[in-house]
């Protein structure tokens, strides 16, 4: 039987333990570093020959670095005739730019896939990526979780779920918030953000009934925070008793701290497929940790078996 | 007739500057800048259906976002239907692992080829590769320009090739040194470094004869410039008049500046493939360009002539 070895690189280390953890193994002895000029220096330090291997790596800020990081590790051990090169990337960078929207735009989301291909990845476990699409972009097998079964958990074994009413900021995060609202048996209401004309500030438009109770926004990702925190105070202003807010992945760059602290949530619930530095990390933001998933997901592939009841329920 | 289009990115304004003005052409309307989270964002301002587009593009330090720069512009110029997409690589990163000196070591030189030619480059065009092999890393056409007579051009102008000798820094560098040699009409000597047992200093002997004599060092690229300040140094413990020192790529990392002023070359002489910094800039480096070289070698590209005449001879 081929053994199950798995690499953490540089971008995530906490998470990548509580993985190997919950599959049973210690992480792989490896170091990431760097030459005098700043390219990256792999070196894998136990054989690995004919091995499964699970490289964990979210492609978050600094992205680029993250990026080519995994690339060399894969390139290296493929070179080093790994049985099988099994990328985990909890938070998959580069995804919004997965269509053309304007002319001469690039598709970063399909460059990023096309690298990891060629460079030598079998197999992909992702989260919530950005749009399902993207699985498409890639020929070789991926197995795509949820971080909704989670957040759900929180909300529930916080005893926030009652009265609540599970909001999608946008009407592009409307089935998202439709699977959350399921878990937690809630009603789902949207925001419709629209101009009315050029030139005119934004008008947040909420469908559906807040009044009296408590809002759950939920999105996949915050970045900037902008449409979020608006988004709460709207919710506020219509009557919530109060706003939760919740996304898989904080990107939280910018002004998003900020804004945040100021804004009316009450708290933000997200995972930890991006670590967040210690600045980042203040009272009213709420990690739960996807590592137990990732893990089991692991350990179901690496033993042929499906891994989707995994998240079909909430999960513990 | 396809009309030729130039683009530059971030990483060496002022060559492709240079570039451009030999060809004749304006640089192509394009920004090249960052979203909020560090996520590179393009935008081609100007239409290149049909056309023959040029990438001027270093991966020098940041080399990471310089090749993340580089592949998501092909992508985007694939996208729009660029008819040949050029890449022009003056630097070439992540060059030095070119082959598994040690277990498990990636090949990076490889995968940069790799991920060049995935994204939809359709044609190299490089500058002093750190081993001419790195051309056989690609499957599409390359044509590899040589600085050498443009450093030769610096000595023989500035009256400095008289009763002079090249040296070689080390034995790996011994072709390129007779390349200079020949330009120069000089002989040639080598700095043989070793150890005499292991945990003892190394030590510098030089084979050939440089007592007298104005000693000009050669290599393709100076880093932390150890090898070369130290060789300097056995030079004149050796009896060498002065001693001058040359490269292609003034990679310049870490104690470079430091170990140079310090030492007793008199003059460095690099090309402007990497772009400097200020700090960097010091009094004894002296920047030749390779604009009107590279420019020169577009243009044969685009009349489909020959590029290899552009550097048989001394270049001008
Ligand atoms: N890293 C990024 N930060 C902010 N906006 C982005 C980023 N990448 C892509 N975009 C833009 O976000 C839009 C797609 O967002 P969405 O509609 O949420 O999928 C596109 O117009 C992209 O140009
Ligand atoms: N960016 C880098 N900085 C310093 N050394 C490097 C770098 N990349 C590769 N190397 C090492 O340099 C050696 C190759 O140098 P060379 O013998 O000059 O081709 C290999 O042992 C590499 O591990």
């Amino acid at each position: 039987d081929p053994k199950l070895k798995i690499f953490a690189l540089n971008s995530n280390k906490p998470l990548a333990e509580k993985i190997a953890e919950a599959v049973g193994v210690k992480l792989g002895k490896t170091s990431v570093d760097r030459f005098s000029d700043g390219e990256i220096r792999i070196n894998i330090e136990e054989s690995i020959r004919g091995d499964q291997v699970y490289i964990i790596q979210s492609t978050s800020a600094p992205v680029n670095d993250n990026l080519m990081e995994l690339l060399i590790m894969i390139d290296a051990l493929r070179r080093a005739s790994a049985k099988t090169i099994n990328v985990v990337i909890p938070y998959y960078g580069y995804a919004r730019q997965d269509r053309k929207a304007r002319s001469r735009e690039p598709i970063t989301a399909k460059l990023v896939a096309n690298m990891l291909e060629t460079a030598g990845a079998t197999r992909i476990l992702a989260l919530d990526l950005h749009a399902a699409q993207i699985q498409g972009f890639f020929d070789i097998p991926l197995d795509h979780l949820m971080g909704a079964p989670l957040l759900a958990d929180y909300f529930i074994t916080h005893h926030l779920a009652e009265n609540a009413v599970v909001v999608s900021p946008d009407h592009g995060g409307v089935t998202r918030a439709r699977k959350l609202a399921e878990f937690l048996k809630a009603p789902i209401a949207i925001i419709d953000k629209r101009r009315p004309r050029a030139n005119v500030a934004e008008v947040m438009n909420i469908i559906g009934d807040v009044k009296g109770k408590r809002a759950i926004m939920i999105d996949d990702m915050i970045d900037t925070a902008g449409t979020i925190t608006l988004g709460a105070q709207a919710l506020m202003d219509a009557g919530a008793t109060d706003v939760y807010a919740s996304c898989t992945h904080p990107v939280l760059s910018g002004p998003a701290i900020e804004r945040i602290e100021k804004s009316p949530i009450k708290q933000l619930i997200v995972t930890d497929s991006i670590e967040l530095p210690a600045e980042k990390q203040i009272d009213k933001i709420v990690q739960v940790s996807v590592g137990q998933l990732m893990g089991q997901a692991i350990k179901f592939i690496h033993e042929n078996k499906p891994v989707s009841p995994l998240f079909k329920n909430r999960f513990h």
